[in-house]
């Protein structure tokens, strides 16, 4: 599909609205025992949000030509297993947050209690999605590999093991390649996973073309939290959504404290470069992707 | 098969000690990065147990001929489930006890956050199991029916959801309908779900035998709970590995505490009868899930 900026733009707002539709019919009914939890896990999913996964998960589809809603499930997956993580990093044993998307975080709206709960149990609805939507892939193979896909990137080697780094480094200094490490699984394992649960949806795309996209993504997944981390040092709070400098303030390394600013911009872009490289194989129907590439790395918030 | 007690109490041996090398196996390694989450997730899921939920996966695959190393993954994977859950149902925010299976509980042997991760990462290792094993069926369609029990079994309006009412209901007063509801979500769920995986193992079962052994599941997830009440007010806390009372201690509803012990006992007894009953249509291929039944509300553990 060609698309200019302002198509892109509109496609972005139309995949937003599109996965709120799909989170408000997978999340429990607020009205449903028990209540308290249910409300706390429509509280965490539907915050307003970049939406940044499951856009990514309908932008890959659109650049393979797959329906939308075949992927309606992996989009409302992935970003239930992103809302799980937020709940549970910002506890008080965490980093205990208060603020998250301009709202108070989900133990502080409820409880303690509530918000790990709840944090469980939307980890869990992630792999019901992914098991039961009969509007996915018929394929049953493939979607087991989207299970084993989404379940190895969160997990200890993926997203969780990622956060277990990242409150090992609190107060140490990291080099380099131990930040990108941590970043790699952090955040970049998740955005990897949302574009291979829309490749796993198809069964026209070669080996070359998946590790294409896959070597996109990983581009991709380190600049995404690259600009966090200058965002972070340069963004305001109200614009951030949480308090600007957070990060600075729990000591924790990012890459303007490791390499400096200038050279984050620099790896930033870098990498959207590699990205595009990635990307050469597909023609204009991929632009959507390189239009997230560079979102990514110019991102206000 | 037929067998006597002394076989069935070297069966279970057999089972604990299986599912034990299976864990071994699937959990990530303690000296692989992040080393702490590694460690506290093998702690937490190896830790000394009776390993029912697996023996009853184990136990069902007997029943029904199935090679128990096509049930290994299953057998794993509620057993992790179960591990996750323990983990964050100790925590300070939940039940806050220092003590599990007569060790220091996950967050006191090493800290709350990594306690949090850990339970986070467990069960998505969970779901890594049942999507990745090569030795499970190779039916993909009965695996991902698997895949949404644990999922829906293990979430809001299972296990974590058990787990909410719980909590809400300290210093309540529950009738006991409620008190049931509450156990059926927060112990049954995950019991009844062992005996589906295993029973999806197979493609030689009916409806009917199907619905049989999910009454059978239904009975004994009940009365488990009921003993492990029973066991509280009676039971030695070197023998139960936590400490005795504990559940009145938190002013939690209990079956004696709202029918009296009596009426516990007699409704323990009445629901091991019913679940002979479910297993009527069997024959003596079925003896090893009688007498889980009767171990279920004989224990002194």
């Amino acid at each position: 599909m060609k698309i200019d900026v302002q198509d892109f733009e509109s496609l972005v707002e139309n995949f937003q609205q599109r996965v709120d539709r799909a989170l408000d019919q997978w999340l429990p009914a607020a009205d449903v025992n028990p209540l308290e939890l249910h409300q706390a896990m429509r509280y965490a999913a539907l915050a307003p949000g970049k939406r940044v996964r499951p856009i990514l998960v309908y932008a890959t589809a659109s650049a393979l030509d797959i329906p939308l809603d075949r992927v309606d499930g992996a989009a409302s997956a992935v970003e239930i297993i992103h809302a799980y993580s937020l709940i549970h990093d910002d506890l008080p044993a965490m980093d205990d947050d208060d603020l998250r998307r301009g709202r108070p975080t989900c133990h502080r709206q409820f409880n303690e209690a509530t918000a790990i709960l709840a944090g469980d149990a939307l980890q869990a609805l992630a792999f019901y999605i992914l098991s039961h939507d009969p509007r996915m892939t018929e394929n049953a193979s493939a979607r087991l590999q989207m299970i084993e896909n989404l379940s190895l990137f969160s997990g200890s080697r993926g997203m969780a093991g990622g956060q277990a780094i990242d409150l090992a480094a609190v107060g140490k200094t990291l080099n380099i390649a131990e930040l990108e490490t941590m970043h790699i699984h952090k955040t970049g394992a998740l955005i990897r996973t949302c574009v291979q649960l829309a490749a796993l949806s198809t069964e026209s795309l070669d080996e070359t073309q998946f590790r294409a996209l896959d070597s996109y993504a990983k581009c991709i997944g380190l600049s995404f939290q690259i600009q966090d981390d200058i965002l972070d040092v340069t963004g305001e709070t109200a614009t951030l959504g949480k308090k600007q400098g957070s990060d600075s303030a729990l000591n924790k390394p990012t890459f303007p404290s490791v390499i400096g600013l200038e050279a984050s911009y620099e790896k930033a872009q870098e990498l959207h470069q590699h990205a595009l490289q990635a990307l050469s194989i597909f023609g204009e129907e991929a632009d959507i992707l390189r239009y997230i590439s560079a979102w990514f790395v110019q991102r206000k918030n």
